[in-house]
């Protein structure tokens, strides 16, 4: 029986090398589909895209990915025999049917991302893989205003690393809120799609703006000048989280 | 001048042996040690008392440690130098001038624990370092019940690892809650002071009654028996955290 599967995934992505498969470490794919391999037949011929290539050390609550695969098992015992066999520091959430022309990637229409700023003086030595610690950030105010200039569609070549090639620069951000809960900042973003370390980029020009080290009306400027080197740095990837994707 | 300081100290006990010195592997106190020795005069000789000497594995938000030297740099000083020094994992949450005649350990009268349990049918992997992972443990109700013939003073030594030899077995507990939030039963329990794998042998025997494998009345009768093998087993250490010590 052919069918394509859609798989919801959480994991701690601090010892991967991101989502994609790679020749210098573990990749999260890898280890999905090496479990995969392990108890289905032809298993280790499957291929498992995943709807946002993460990168090495970011996280996700709710990676989606798919895989085409000639199995009779129901769900239920699939999502068991699949977490019985991947690393505890990878989760599958959920296991389902789907259309045969679901693709984890290509159908996405948009995603969901978490970045955590710990605030606090000292260090919780609990959030340390799991956030930025970056306490000078105290102007959340401006923040929100400078936040409100990336909203909507817009070319954000600036927040784009040099060496991506994507057919376009143009991605439409519906979302993106400051929040303030238990010593962190949380920036929480939503859109249509991400360039390569967009949403690190946005957040560490934001993190520039809540120290004081750059105005928040000049985000609309980094946006029209179409030049990285205009914007902030790129924020480590241990505080960034895929909270969803949608279809 | 010298001077005793009291230390509050926050850590991820995953990657240790214990609080104590080990030759086996890495202690907390090995690297609080370690980080005063690099920085005060006499350091190297300087020993640093816990209150609580938490085994392998276990954390700590509020762990306490007294140590006596002879460094006239002020408090918040010590507290920048010590965090520059220790790993991530161990932090440093304050420093505080003590009365000469301080110990952490001695005087100590008594210390809260917390215990985390993972009840949601897949296991967060952002808990798994943090949390036991036990989804069957369903009836609260029948936990707090049998949690009732554990308050107060008693002798607790059905609840003590063998080979331990204190000079009494009675102790008394103040507080044991359990309450449950975001798919996490969190056991919360409060005492003068606690025998050996105390705490993980309560919780284990609660963790019995609340997959309905022991009934709620005979903890009571565990209790009476001064018989470890009538209790349950001892839980995990990861999900134990030292929350705070009272003086």
């Amino acid at each position: 029986m052919s069918r394509v599967l859609k798989l919801t995934l959480a994991y701690d992505g601090t010892d991967y090398v991101g989502w994609q498969r790679q020749t210098n470490g573990r990749s999260i794919q890898q280890v999905v589909e090496e479990a995969i391999g392990a108890f289905v037949p032809g298993g280790p011929r499957i291929v498992v895209e995943g709807a946002s290539r993460t990168d090495a050390g970011v996280h996700a609550l709710g990676q989606v990915a798919s895989a085409a695969l000639d199995v009779g098992f129901d769900t239920a015992t699939i999502q068991r025999a699949l977490n019985i066999r991947l690393p505890v520091d990878v989760r599958v959430l959920a296991v389902e049917d789907a259309p045969p022309a679901f693709h984890a990637r290509f159908r996405s229409r948009g995603k969901s991302y978490q970045y955590r700023i710990g605030i606090a003086r000292v260090a919780s030595p609990f959030s340390q893989r799991y956030s930025w610690h970056s306490p000078g950030i105290r102007d959340l105010p401006a923040m929100r205003a400078a936040a409100t200039a990336l909203l909507g569609e817009h070319d954000f070549s600036s927040f784009q690393t040099a060496g991506s090639d994507p057919e376009t620069t143009v991605r439409t951000i519906t979302r993106l809120d400051v929040l303030e809960q238990d010593q962190e900042v949380v920036i929480v973003i939503d859109g249509t799609g991400f360039l390569r370390h967009m949403v690190r980029a946005i957040v560490g020009t934001l993190a520039e703006v809540g120290w004081g080290g750059r105005p928040a009306a000049s985000v609309a400027e980094v946006l029209a000048s179409r030049d990285r080197r205009a914007a902030g740095r790129t924020a480590p990837a241990c505080g960034l989280f895929l909270t969803s994707v949608h279809y």
